[in-house]
């Protein structure tokens, strides 16, 4: 192709590009965020049967990866705290930061032990799994959350809007969908932080376009 | 006791606690960067036995915890990033650091692996875990981690010193002892990171006096 034509396409497309499944899990916090700041992306998404080709070229094997300007970034919640420096729903400070970071990862911790369980293929292990994610691990995070959400006037953390609560909002139908539950239905603040994050036009916006995936 | 008295003992106080058991393990990257930046902490270590009664006043019940001007900080990546910037281990912008927080995050994916290994109790499938994972998993991560390092002269990423060689080279003996290997003997350029960071004459300090612990 001609250089000239060929940047003038990378002129036109969109800034970002999200290449995952299709499906929300890990893609979607991402898409949330750009979607908040009202950043154009390319929502890139690939079919299951595509992975097997895709993985060799992805860093570390892995997706959701973000293109920017020709480069390519990896894991998803480096991603997403890049991306909320750009659409200013960091802290105001480093330490703010770290705070905000704490819950992020804490809010990850809790995926991770919901995988653990949700992706058991042995039957006998994921049955006995069962009884301490739902009646220990899950009420004492949602708990936590909830009283921290409570405290922070609907909010996870800062008494204000971060990309804490997007995350979890944007992940939420994730967690929902490993463990065929309603997670929060009982955790009342916790409600009102996906209101919170949900009044966004932008982000309510999203929601109404996005593909109808799991 | 006179708050006068009380204030003054504050003043003289190291302005960093670090509260973690007497492991390096989690704790020890924060360690090494209040090392590495010469920054006085009191670095508080529990007993085994003490941690059923300081878990529940813990946030989230999890340790390390970070106490800074009267403020308590948990998740361990967390308290790292802060601190990377109070030493001046990060990126020029933004990306840059998205690019630092995506190898932590990929060394932490590290260590779950192993650790999914290491604390299983059921001997038959903790040995059903291990050809994966010193098989594939391991091989995977470190050639990978090990191309980086020869890409970026010594380093992980930028091609300079971040927190992400400190992270890696601190956490190290956690990873060598849940595996009971030396992990990177057959990776050079690995062995060249850890040299880069033990090349810090504070670190190097640290090393020869901190406790002999695990």
């Amino acid at each position: 192709m001609n250089p000239n034509i060929a940047n003038k396409m990378l002129d036109m497309a969109p800034a970002y590009k999200v290449i995952y499944f299709d499906v929300n899990a890990l893609g979607e916090p991402i898409r949330f965020l750009l979607s908040y700041g009202g950043l154009e992306f390319e929502d890139n998404r690939f079919s299951d049967e595509s992975w097997p080709s895709i993985k060799p070229n992805m860093p570390f094997g892995q997706v959701p990866v973000l293109e920017h300007k020709g480069k390519t970034a990896f894991q998803s919640i480096a991603i997403c705290r890049y991306l909320a420096k750009q659409v200013k729903l960091v802290g105001k400070d480093d330490w703010e930061d770290l705070e905000i970071d704490a819950i992020v990862d804490t809010i990850s911790d809790m995926r991770g032990e919901i995988a653990l369980y949700s992706y058991e293929e042995n039957k006998s292990i994921k049955d006995a799994k069962a009884g301490p994610l739902f009646n220990e691990t899950l009420p004492f995070y949602l708990g936590k959350l909830d009283s921290l959400a409570k405290k922070n006037n609907g909010y996870l953390v800062l008494g204000r809007l971060t990309w804490a609560d997007v995350y979890f909002v944007a992940i939420l139908d994730y967690l929902n969908s490993m463990t065929k539950k309603e997670l929060i239905t009982n955790y009342a603040n916790l409600r009102t932080v996906k209101a919170n994050v949900e009044a966004s036009p932008n982000v309510k916006a999203w929601i109404a376009k996005r593909p109808k995936s799991i």
